[in-house]
């Protein structure tokens, strides 16, 4: 009875009862609410953080902990000159059009895509292919801006043009939408006004620090460059060696120009960036044989461009191996992240690697794949992963003349031989005066070629230089020597290549949230958080029969002892049945429940309930927490504690 | 041997050694430093960001879990509105003066404090009574703007006026600084230039959300506003119930204008806030009794009244008994907050609670007490704890008509008996027509004795009420009836004051840098950082003889069992001697080495070694790890490791 099965796909996904529960439990909330919001920026309340900083924790644990990685923690506020260089003032922005009546903002490649969406749509519809209409409560949760299908049919040619446009929007430049905006006649759904032409939006907030004004700030989109602009120091501190990785898991903001779909589009964020430094002439990784075998479900570039979304499923190993992903290291990532995200609970049928095709990938990154997540709003990015080669480094060492380089000494020097003219110094300035300069340069201009020539005929006595004016001079052995000398070098220097993955933790976070959900089979209403246990906000739910003094101090011993154990709990002595207080720990994503009652009290005893299965168990309690503990560590799972208890099924019904 | 006593004050504090060292081993840097850096704003490198979230962790079990505080995470970016009405936008501001010809900014009080102070110095000098004049390297290093001392005789009574203006800085206004500037002919110390009027300079950075330009918005100055904003919600979470608090860790801004003492005074800083709801008419705590004994060094406001900064040791449950600390519930917070700053290591000779004095208290405030660590930029306010009243939910609920109370049923129903006048509805609108309303508005702004005056004539036939345009209306018994009535109240409602313990992180752990920072005896330029294990940021240095493969197994066996044992352990296998590494490791807070050497490979041997005392133990390797996992959990200390373990006292020396 206590190890029963569960059909978690009894009842299909189902948004609104999903958003309910999250806002009942306050998982997370518009900001500033009881102001009337602002599109883009949420609060997390006490279930969402502390999920956040669980993930953040397992975070820590299976990258900076596993990998001895350099943890950093910059500002957010950055000075203008960094992102001037790092080019993000000039091109990190979106195309934005104005309602020319209104001035309602809206973003101009979404502005078409719901457009053009809207007319297949409605075209479908003509055609007699339409799909159901929308319920009634989605209609009326409509969202602004939301273009309306009406059913009108579309000539052929019109529908292979909308379609067309729609696979590659994402390779339209502002004025190009521009221009699909005129000739597709594409206003603004809500108010039918024509719109202006696109113009760039940057995307950083900005700031001014300090009281004159006179230094502009802005608020970082990444955590990247505070990493970059360290790396001296933390080359130095890991003792001059690479590879090694930096990370840092902080605040980012991005001022999107009309946020939309919750967590996955916000205006601030918390991020988690490794940036990993490696020899660009070697970019194995030590590490590499522990994953190779881990497999991935990979949708390549080739297969997206013959126009294709279906995932292979390969061995990592294999895809470094063809060429698929460009090195071990960029894999080695590929496939930490994957077990990551499995271990704090995605679905796996849910979750893919697509990499960057050409044209999308930043202009200097050579290889770059996304973990993307399925979930309502479609497949999300939820991980970028890519290799940035040496361009952050290489542009701020660029513009500060500070150099951001690797100094390593050669295993075997390099010996190399080369001609080398020396000019005698006591008689050749002498000879030539104010030319000696001229036919300096002269010679210091030649090749090897050159100099074996003027090597040859110095033996024979003499040789002539001719100047670019036409002037001849004669030079012989007494002025001019040349010959083979020998060169040792026995140190490297190179710019280090950066492996980065940048997690979007909200992202993540929401998309955990939708797969953990489900109703139960006999009752929809009653929805469950299925989150595991090493990110689940309450570990452990004590629910004592009631609030009566008597199981006071029975609540004070089980609470310091799992306390004591390393396990969090929360005690649920509110006014109402056990039955009402686990349907609503349930929706918490609580897993395990203790339930203390007269037998408690009498005998020693607690019974033990599972979330999912809702089944119970019973025993001592010293037991109990045994086993519960080694629920919560993941040592046993369910069946096992089921085998190590017996099954409760008492007078008293508990649930 | 292994147990020999420290003397840690060999060596005065020495500021330069000290800082050095930060930057040496990277605690952190200036942001952005290759860029020029920007004042007041700092990166954390590793052992600093390791330090920092071992406090933060620290700072969540000791507050968040003990506690059940509810964690919430709130955005940064704030809507004006928000601190409009908080009244951040009207008063968060500091007075600037300008130099008149430079145009640089000061802070106006920052500069008559350091020109009268320098001018008071130059008089002590002129009579004879300085201390030793500042070093050469002071000297080189002084910062700008400070003002240089030259030996000028002054009147007495000058002095004491500029010992009187300087002992109430805090309480002059701005306009009264631009005064005391003219008077005494205070100037820009760097230019000698004149300096412009005080202007106030509001210290939250501004920016602007979304595209249009048309939403200004500001980062918080502090983290609690987005608690308040909440507070529905979080009440709603924990069942209607108070008191309880809610807790946020996360970054804050504060646009200083010319920030100084670098961690102590930044502008961008991490905070942890707990708000900590109560009922105003019963500020008892719970657990108040576990503290009545902590005791704590006080420095009441009376005290510092009377001129003098003497602090009173005295039990907390005295304070609370006295009225010297308002009432049981911030009494509560104050012994915990010392609690908590001596397990991380704060030295409790200089940690004193100081209360607000009137003047510098915030208006809503009722009493305010700040936790000052001393340091070398003197006692420095490092956690606030206030008790802010009903101030921010009354003004948020007011301004945007959401009620942000508390609705209690009463235990006992409050009854209370008053007189109400009920008209006829059939009769009396029929009598009196459009006028009707006009009656109605009269008696119902009759108080209970006029009600009584009226039944008293209604119970004789007849009334008159008057208009206020001077109409007279007859009412009898049939048009109205006034009888006494019971009431009932239920429910109590009402806005919960709020205790507000605020902690600045990065001060926290600067002064926390400072107190743990000694020399050798015998070699002063061998310093070291005494963290506690609990927030040092490496537990355990592993160090093998060399980096030879031989020991790569053992290496990986103790870093494997000292991670299962939850323990963070770094490897330096670095091509130097043993002593430099444990030297360098010393000067990062690590307490614990282990060193990997022949006899380890041969008879799995290991010695331990404390950092402080340098005392070195061995054992079998499990056994070792046994004993350096007790240390770092504080269940043994260094005494119980050396009855438990030999000295290590073998041929090959180690350090």
């Amino acid at each position: 009875m206590a190890n029963i099965q569960v059909n978690k796909t009894a009842h299909p996904f189902d948004k609104s009862r999903f958003e309910a529960l999250l806002n009942r439990r306050f998982f997370y909330a518009p900001a500033f609410e009881i102001y009337g919001g602002v599109a883009g920026l949420y609060d997390y309340g006490p279930p969402g953080s502390s999920l956040q900083s669980n993930i953040i924790a397992e975070w820590r644990k299976h990258f900076i902990v596993e990998e001895h990685m350099l943890e950093v923690d910059t500002t957010i506020m950055t000075p203008a000159p960094v992102f001037e260089t790092s080019g993000h003032v000039a091109r990190f922005a979106d195309w934005m059009v104005k309602d020319l009546k209104t001035g309602e903002v809206l973003r101009a490649d979404h502005l078409v895509k719901n457009v053009l969406e809207a007319r297949l749509a409605g075209d479908k519809e003509a055609r007699g292919l339409a799909g159901a209409p929308p319920k009634e409560d989605d209609k009326k949760k409509k969202k602004k801006d939301k273009a309306k299908p009406t059913a009108v049919k579309l000539p052929d040619e019109v529908v292979v043009e909308y379609e067309t446009i729609l696979a590659q929007l994402d390779n339209y430049s502002g004025p190009e939408l521009g221009e699909l905006c005129r000739k597709y006649d594409i206003r603004n759904p809500d108010t039918d006004n024509e719109v202006s032409e696109p113009q760039q939006f940057n995307l950083m907030f900005a700031s001014s620090i300090g009281p004159t004004g006179q230094h502009p700030g802005f608020l970082r989109p990444e955590t990247a460059q505070g990493h970059f602009l360290n790396f001296s120091r933390l080359l130095e501190f890991n003792n001059g060696r690479i590879p090694f990785a930096s990370a840092q898991i902080g605040r980012s903001f991005r001022n999107e120009i009309s946020p939309r779909a919750g967590l996955l589009r916000v205006r601030e964020f918390t991020m988690a960036e490794i940036e990993h430094y490696v020899d660009p002439e070697d970019k194995r990784h030590e590490r590499f044989s522990e994953v190779r075998d881990v497999e991935l479900d990979l949708l390549d570039r080739h297969t997206q461009t013959a126009g294709s979304t279906k995932v292979t499923r390969m061995k990592i190993g294999d895809a470094v191996d063809k060429g698929i992903v460009a090195n071990e290291t960029l894999g080695y990532f590929l496939a930490r992240i994957h077990q990551f995200l499995l271990k704090i609970g995605i679905d796996r049928t849910r979750l893919r690697f697509r990499q960057h095709m050409a044209n999308e990938m930043a202009h200097y990154a050579t290889d770059c794949w996304d973990a993307e997540i399925q979930n309502s709003y479609g497949w999300t990015e939820c991980v970028g992963c890519a290799d940035r080669a040496a361009y952050d480094l290489s542009v701020h060492s660029a513009k500060t003349g500070h150099p951001l380089v690797v100094r390593q000494a050669l295993k075997e020097p390099i010996i190399t031989e080369k001609l080398v003219a020396e000019f005698n110094k006591k008689t050749f300035g002498k000879t030539f005066g104010k030319d000696s300069a001229v036919i300096q340069t002269i010679v210091g201009g030649m090749d090897e070629a050159l100099l074996a020539k003027l090597q040859g005929e110095l033996a024979q006595g003499s040789t002539t230089v001719t100047s670019s004016d036409g002037r001849e001079f004669k030079l012989t052995p007494d002025l001019l020597t040349i010959e083979k000398k020998t060169f040792k070098q026995s140190i490297r220097e190179f710019t280090p290549n950066v492996i980065e993955p940048s997690f979007g933790l909200g992202r993540i976070l929401y998309a955990l949230l939708e797969h953990s959900f489900w109703s139960r089979e006999q009752d929809v209403e009653r929805g469950v958080l299925s989150l595991p246990a090493v990110v689940a906000p309450t570990k452990v739910l004590i629910v004592p029969l009631s609030a009566k003094p008597e199981f006071d101090p029975l609540v004070k011993e089980v609470s310091a002892k799992l306390r004591k154990a390393g396990i969090f709990s929360r005690v649920d002595d509110s006014n109402t049945s056990i039955g009402k207080r686990y349907a609503r720990n349930d929706e918490l994503g609580t897993p395990y429940g203790l339930t203390l009652d007269f037998a408690s009290v009498a005998k020693r005893t607690m019974t033990l309930r599972e979330r999912d299965t809702t089944g119970q168990l019973i025993g001592d309690i010293d037991e109990v927490i045994g086993v519960v503990t080694e629920l919560v560590n993941g040592t046993i799972d369910w069946a096992e504690a089921c085998r190590r208890l017996p099954a409760y099924d008492g007078v008293q019904s508990v649930e």
